[in-house]
């Protein structure tokens, strides 16, 4: 019997599970649901229906775990609570500060309901949190540094494109090397903000738009540049489409620590993703737990859990006895 | 309350175990158990007591977690089983192709007497197993490799100062850098043994010995280095105690997977190592793991476990909110 999988969001992300799901033949996609007209949206599974987002509830006998692949700023707050009345969930809500009070809120629901929600679950938080934990746990005596990129901000690129004479914009996140350098020597240095990441911006421009006043205001923008060295680039329209339509992501968690008599022993733990995509790469990941979530609920787990909840063979289709033999 | 260690074997093992639990407050070493005369022995921590190897049953009562510090030849596949009779015990048993035999002795064991046994957590087994097992589960369509090195191997060196003539001798395992590159690449290549890793051996010789057949019946010694391309340097005593007294070792698990619509979208997920101490590394993963063992034991859980079976938060001594607050 295969796990059945619903979609709540058919955006980069819903489209990201649905074509993680064929790489993963113990699971099926049941139904997409969306708040498009569902006519409108067209699956690549066959036999999966699309539904109207109200429709959900009517399917709870049918749905082993619901993916929820909406927005973490509005959309993940209200669905993920609403949905663990109802369903097994998993989301990857990643506001990072609101964390524990998401956690809360489907923690409530899903033990009133008897599910299980399963949130935060991509690579920042997700893979990322997991390789902090461990490093943290096995060299308490040392620090754990993260560096995002090189990769595509969505929400820097959309800031961008709310400044006035923009058309388009497109915003990569770069670790500066001599930082990774100095952490990966166990010298534990103090980073500020402008030390650890430089920002690169690609703008198409209005035509007669005032180039030097948007390079100022995006270089001095509060909260998103000001802080750091952020380079512009003015480009045309056909070379945002030639060279920057991906959504590349990836970066490094990084931990130094100490271990002898006299702390003379250096070790360094590095995880590292790079990634072509990152919406389907996150898509791979919720799918994974999404698979240790259908199981644990079959145990009679409830409530809210987290990656750091999740033992690792939850994640696998194979049994303990394949794993310990091919992986261990 | 404290978690109550106990250490069987006092070897470079042993004694880092000691030392990483200097760095874990909420763990206790209780007593170091040896083969030894225990009045040979003199541990750095205060109050923890030196006892023969037989003496350790009588301790069961005052020991939540007995660490076995023995090797994975000869030792652990009798050790293991055995005090899992009356202790929950925890080993880095590290003799892959033995892990499903090994598994079973232990588990019958913990059963039976009701107590917990996780064995075969060091770095590889261990950290790589766990860091291949997340990767296989996200990117189900891709490939993992593993390297070892660069580092000391053991057992290589032990080989090598059995050849007639040879006083002392320390090999490196060191990956190909091109063979790196290529698996980063995404292209999933077929390595062969020689492509993925060289053997460097340093080699102190007997005056007078015949340095020639010495090198000789290194490069051609079946399964230690026929398959490698071999390089082998003759040192002085003097060299070998001044530049190759450490225990660095290291490696990396890389994987490449596929993602997309036409497996369009290529993704690296690599986990690094590099430490300065490959018996301190492993004593510190053992330490964390030994954390989890208390509390799954705790929890009623018994039987035999691997790393797959360890939910992360377990490793912590934070509880959950502190973590989500903290790491998530």
């Amino acid at each position: 019997m295969t796990i059945r999988v619903g979609i709540m969001g058919y955006g980069n992300l819903g489209r990201g599970v649905e074509l993680a799901l064929r790489h993963n033949p113990d699971m099926e996609l049941k139904a997409v649901f969306t708040r498009r007209n569902p006519d409108s949206v067209h699956l690549l599974t066959e036999g999966a229906q699309v539904l109207e987002a109200s429709k959900a509830v009517s399917m709870a006998d049918e749905i082993d775990v619901m993916i929820l692949c909406g927005g973490s700023a509005t959309d993940l707050p209200e669905q993920t609570p609403y949905y663990a009345q109802y369903f097994n969930v998993i989301d990857s809500f990643d506001t990072h500060a609101h964390i524990p009070q998401h956690f809360a809120a489907v923690d409530a629901a899903a033990k009133k309901s008897g599910k299980l929600g399963l949130i935060s679950v991509g690579w920042d938080p997700g893979m990322f949190s997991v390789s902090r934990l461990y490093a943290d746990c096995i060299l308490p005596q040392g620090s754990s540094y993260t560096f995002w990129g090189k990769g595509v901000s969505q929400g820097h690129s959309d800031a961008i494109r709310r400044i006035p004479g923009v058309v388009d914009a497109r915003q990569y996140t770069i670790p500066v090397q001599k930082a990774l350098d100095e952490v990966r020597s166990g010298s534990c240095p103090q980073l500020t903000t402008r030390e650890k990441h430089t920002r690169e911006c690609f703008v198409v421009a209005e035509e007669g738009a005032d180039k030097a006043a948007i390079e100022q205001a995006i270089v001095t923008m509060p909260n998103y540049f000001a802080d750091y060295d952020t380079t512009v680039h003015f480009i045309s329209k056909e070379e945002m489409e030639r060279d920057h339509s991906g959504i590349p992501h990836g970066g490094f968690v990084i931990h130094t620590g100490k271990t002898g008599a006299e702390n003379e022993h250096n070790h360094t733990i590095e995880y590292r993703l790079t990634l072509d995509s990152n919406p389907e790469f996150t898509s791979s990941v919720l799918v994974a737990y999404a698979r240790a979530v259908y199981r644990m609920a079959k145990e009679g787990q409830t409530g809210c859990k987290t990656v750091f909840d999740v033992a690792p063979a939850y994640l696998s289709a194979k049994d303990g006895e394949q794993l310990r033999a091919s992986m261990l």
